[in-house]
C-alpha cells in the first residue's frame, strides 16, 4: 500500500485539549485512518499525561509533540487550515465544506506541509488562533447543533480526507442462478403446493405463471438456489411418503 | 429544511454497548446530523442509565428504546444493515465501503425503514446478529488497525449518510418485506426442514444462522413474503397430517 501524500503531510494540531479520553480518541482516529503526526498546544497538562500514559495509548500518542504556542507548532506548515463548527465568524475566512474543503487538502498535500487545526472541547478556535489559517472547513451538521464532540469531529475529518481514496468497486457479486435451475425450483415447488394442498387444481388459488413470477422476484444466486432445490426435493418426497 | 427521508427512516441501533460516554457521543453525533431514533439492545444496564441521566443528555437518547433481543428491535425495518470494520466473514454478505453503502441507503430510504447496527465496542457484530443483516457496510479504515471507537464510527457513517447530495434517485417501486415477516418465514421453512428429514438434528447440515442468511438473500418484498408464509404453513401443516 502506498502511503497518500495526504496522510504523510498532514499533522493534526490540537489546540488547547482539556479531556484526555478526547486525546485518546483522536490518536485512536489517527491511526484507524492512517495519519501520523500529532501536535498538541498548550494542552491541559494532566490530561496529556494521562492519555500519554494509558495502557494501549498509540504510539504516535506517545510520538506526539507539544508546543508552547500554535505559531511554534505550525511553523513548518506551508498551508493552515481551522476547523469550526460555526459558519460565521469576524474574521472573513474563506470556508469551505468538509467534502469541498478535503479535495482541495488532498490537491495540495503533494506540495504542502498542511496543519490541521481543532480548537478546544468547550470554545474551539479563539479569532486569534484562527487569524493563523489560510481558510476554514466546516462539518455540515445542524443549525440547531453544530458542536460536535472534539474525538468525532477529527474522525469524520480525517474519514472525509482519505474517503477520496475509497475503492468504490462494487461489490463481488456471487452469480445469479441459471434459469434451468430457476425453473426446476418453480417446478418442484408446484408439485409441493400440489401435494399439500396449497393449490387447488379447482380452485386454482396460484397459478403455476405467478408462481414463476414469485420465484424470479427471489433473484436466486446459483448456489443458493441448489440449496432450495435440495429442501423443495426433500419435502416433496416426505409429502408423497405414506405415513408408517 | 425539509428533512431527508434518511434522517427519519432510519434508526441507529447499537448492539450490547458497555460504555456511558460512548452512548452518550452516539447519541450528540445524532444530534448533530439530525437523526433522532435510538434503539439499544441489551445494554450493559448501568451504562445506559448512567447516559440517559448524565446532565446534558441529549432529548433523543432520553427518548431512546431499549430491546431485549435484536429480532425485536428490528421488528420493523424493511432494511437491516450492519457496520463491520472486518472485512472478511464467514458470511456471504454483500460488504460495501462506507460511501457506496450510504449511497444505496439514501436512495432506499423513501420506502423503507432502516436499521443500522452498530456491534458492541469490544467485539463489534458477532455471526448470529450480522445473520439479521441484508448487507454490511465497511469504514474503509487500515487494515493494521480497523476497528473503529464506537461513537466516532458513527459520527462517520451519519456524516457521510447526511454529506451526499439532497437528490434522491427514483425510489422502488414495492416495498420490502418487514424483518419479523422474513423472520416468520424462516421459522416456518425451518419446523418443514426438520418435518421433512431435510435438516437432522444429530449432523445438522444447515444451521438456523445459516437458512436466515439464505432467507435474507431473497430480498422479498412484503406481498410475496406473506404468500410464501402461507404456502409453507400449508406445507408444514401437511407434512403434520397422519396419512388417512
Amino acid at each position: 500500500m502506498t502511503t497518500e501524500p495526504i496522510k504523510k503531510n498532514l499533522s493534526v494540531v490540537l489546540v488547547r485539549p482539556r479531556n484526555p479520553l478526547n486525546i485518546g480518541a483522536v490518536a485512536r482516529a489517527m491511526s484507524n485512518f492512517g495519519f501520523s503526526s500529532l501536535r498538541v498546544v498548550q494542552p491541559y497538562e494532566k490530561a496529556y499525561r494521562e492519555a500519554k500514559s494509558a495502557v494501549g495509548a498509540e504510539t504516535l500518542l506517545r510520538d506526539s509533540i507539544e508546543y508552547e504556542t500554535l505559531a511554534e507548532a505550525i511553523a513548518d506548515c506551508t498551508l493552515v487550515v481551522g476547523t469550526t463548527s460555526v459558519g460565521h465568524r469576524e474574521m472573513q475566512h474563506p470556508l469551505r465544506p468538509l467534502r469541498a474543503g478535503a479535495n482541495l487538502l488532498r490537491k495540495r498535500a503533494s506540495k504542502s506541509s498542511i496543519g490541521l487545526l481543532f480548537g478546544s472541547e468547550k470554545w474551539g478556535l479563539s479569532n486569534e488562533e484562527l487569524s493563523f489559517c489560510h481558510w476554514l472547513v466546516q462539518i455540515p451538521t445542524r443549525k440547531e447543533h453544530r458542536s460536535m464532540n472534539l474525538s468525532q469531529a477529527v474522525a469524520v475529518c480525517l474519514y472525509e480526507l482519505s474517503a477520496g481514496t475509497q475503492k468504490s468497486a462494487a461489490p463481488e457479486k456471487v452469480p445469479a442462478a441459471r434459469a434451468e435451475t430457476v425453473d426446476r425450483v418453480t417446478g418442484t415447488l408446484l408439485k409441493a403446493l400440489y401435494e399439500s394442498g396449497y393449490i387447488n387444481p379447482r380452485s386454482e388459488n396460484l397459478s403455476e405463471e405467478k408462481l414463476r413470477r414469485l420465484v424470479r422476484r427471489l433473484t436466486l444466486n446459483q448456489a443458493d438456489a441448489e440449496v432450495v432445490l435440495g429442501m423443495l426435493h426433500k419435502i416433496l418426497w416426505k409429502l408423497n411418503q405414506p405415513e408408517k
